[in-house]
């Protein structure tokens, strides 16, 4: 690779970070700025030498972009931010607020298609990697049910919810699956299944002095859309128990197709995920398809686009000869 | 979708039976006609008013197929068919000699970069799938390993190889994954494996009158490139368990790709099958990729493809606003 793919990050929180470190692994990209709604100098980069700036002046850089990575929530930043930086920038988000996604793509290719730009939302294992299981998956065994699980993983929506809840000091949230539900499905049986049988919730509470642990308890396992559907187990731990066994930020899980050919012949296809940092590892989807976008651009393919619009040998930084020779 | 996609079968054997069943679970496409070097009249198709005719006469029929899905061998139909084929028709195959995809592919990209037809190589699950899958797993965790376990598995060469040995009547071999090797490998651990460590091979033999089983075991554990690399089972059978037991062709297996992000954050990968019909399933790839090379073709894409150029969203029958709306 003559020249590497210059990268710009627009946010520097868990994923920011992450996006750094992942960049260093692929030695055809390089992180040429980090962007921030904060004072530059209240950011310190991991890499030695990688210049931070205001991200309201980004537009000057122009020139150093081949592609930026948005790493802001999907709640508050990208609304705002993607449809502004798509008119200026290649971007990649992970916008993964999967009702919104429709309107998001709207307003993000209403930007990059005026401004010529390529600007692929949505990525990440879920939206992104799990996305194009559940359609790889369809697609082949049309005759069939498709069932995602999540977890064990640490949910932030849910650990938010329980931390709202009067006397709870600080807490976490774990997703996990149900074992006997996902061997069900692996076993090509196609069984229907309730929320309550896919999934149970595990919180691990911190409490204030004083609280009550029954009412805590009793008001989070009722609360409505987050516990109420499920069997939550509610765990009383110190301060010390949280920051010393809860602080890490896993995640993963299973999309399983299971269908039937000819007459009747069972199949079943699983794509799982086993992640020690969810963060980190939704950093480097995110880089791996930064090269994507960089090669859209190249190819002339502008506007907005999501996991399902991209060739999968646009992710590797081989040839395609040598895909083809190494991989296939 | 207004007008179905018309795909013409070009062989008709375990494949070209699966793709005909395959084609009708998709009412977006509709199976025109068959085509095989047999005489027509020998050949019983299991949809009921499909033609079989000559494949010698294909090239009268080029109004009535919109893609031909290639179901011949990969030893020695495909070599020739494919380069002829492609001059005369959008193709798909399941081209699977993996040491002699380059050279396929040269000739068959040839042939249809000057007839401008696409031409789909080498489609299925090994390669196919697992190929996307390798690059996926590469592309997104760079520092780390993948490791490709087949089985559990009716192998076709292994159990012609055991039929040729002198005493065998008749003979059946399946590869399966050593599941220590398995469960080390989805620990995160990256460890090397020699051929031995990864699959163990199992034959079920009938013997011929008056054959001496200890010397057919013999010959076949210690067979060079089949046999000798791993630690090898025979079983001797009579032909009707062989016939009870051992008719279906049932395989699978698993990607595995193993890597580290940050400082050694442990990530893992793992896309599996477990199919009770390898040819089947093969059948239904290509069937869904059919439809990928119909809409490459519509949008002006010629030449030979793999699974890697195909953007994943063009495998389904639904638009992409659907598909983002409902999958991401």
């Amino acid at each position: 690779m003559s020249t590497a793919i210059k990268i710009g990050i627009a946010g520097y929180g868990n994923l920011g970070r992450g996006v750094e470190m992942a960049i260093a692994q692929n030695p055809d990209m390089a992180l040429t700025g980090i962007y921030t709604r904060r004072d530059p100098a209240s950011v310190q980069p991991q890499g030695s030498a990688v210049p931070v700036r205001p991200l309201a002046s980004i537009g000057d850089y122009k020139d150093e972009i081949d592609v930026l990575i948005l790493c802001g929530g999907s709640k508050n930043d990208l609304p705002e931010q993607g449809p502004a930086l798509a008119a200026l920038f290649n971007i990649v988000d992970s916008f993964d607020t999967h009702a919104r996604i429709p309107d998001y793509f709207a307003a993000v290719d209403k930007a990059a298609s005026a401004a010529r730009t390529t600007a692929l939302i949505s990525v990440g294992w879920d939206p992104g990697l799990f996305s194009l299981n559940r359609l790889y998956g369809e697609a082949i065994l049309p005759q069939g049910g498709t069932y995602t699980f999540w977890g064990k993983g640490l949910s932030q929506g849910h650990s938010d919810a329980v931390r709202r809840v009067p006397g709870v000091k600080a807490a976490v949230q774990y997703t996990l699956p149900v074992p006997d539900a996902v061997e069900r499905v692996r076993s090509g049986t196609q069984p229907t299944l309730t929320t309550r049988e896919k999934h149970t919730r595990e919180c691990f509470v911190v409490l204030n002095a004083g609280a009550d642990a029954d009412e805590v308890r009793q008001a989070i396992v009722t609360m409505p859309d987050y516990f109420a559907d499920y069997d939550t187990t509610v765990n009383f731990i110190t301060e010390e128990e949280l920051r010393r066994d809860h602080a890490a930020m896993p995640h993963g899980g299973f999309v399983i197709r299971s269908g039937t050919t000819g007459t009747g012949t069972r199949q079943v296809i699983e794509y799982s995920l086993k992640l020690d940092s969810n963060p980190e590892f939704t950093s480097s989807v995110l880089v791996a398809y930064a090269r994507a976008v960089f090669r859209l651009s190249q190819a002339g393919s502008t506007g907005a686009k999501t996991v399902f619009d991209v060739p999968p040998g646009m992710l590797s930084a081989k040839e395609p000869a040598e895909l083809r020779a190494s991989l296939l």
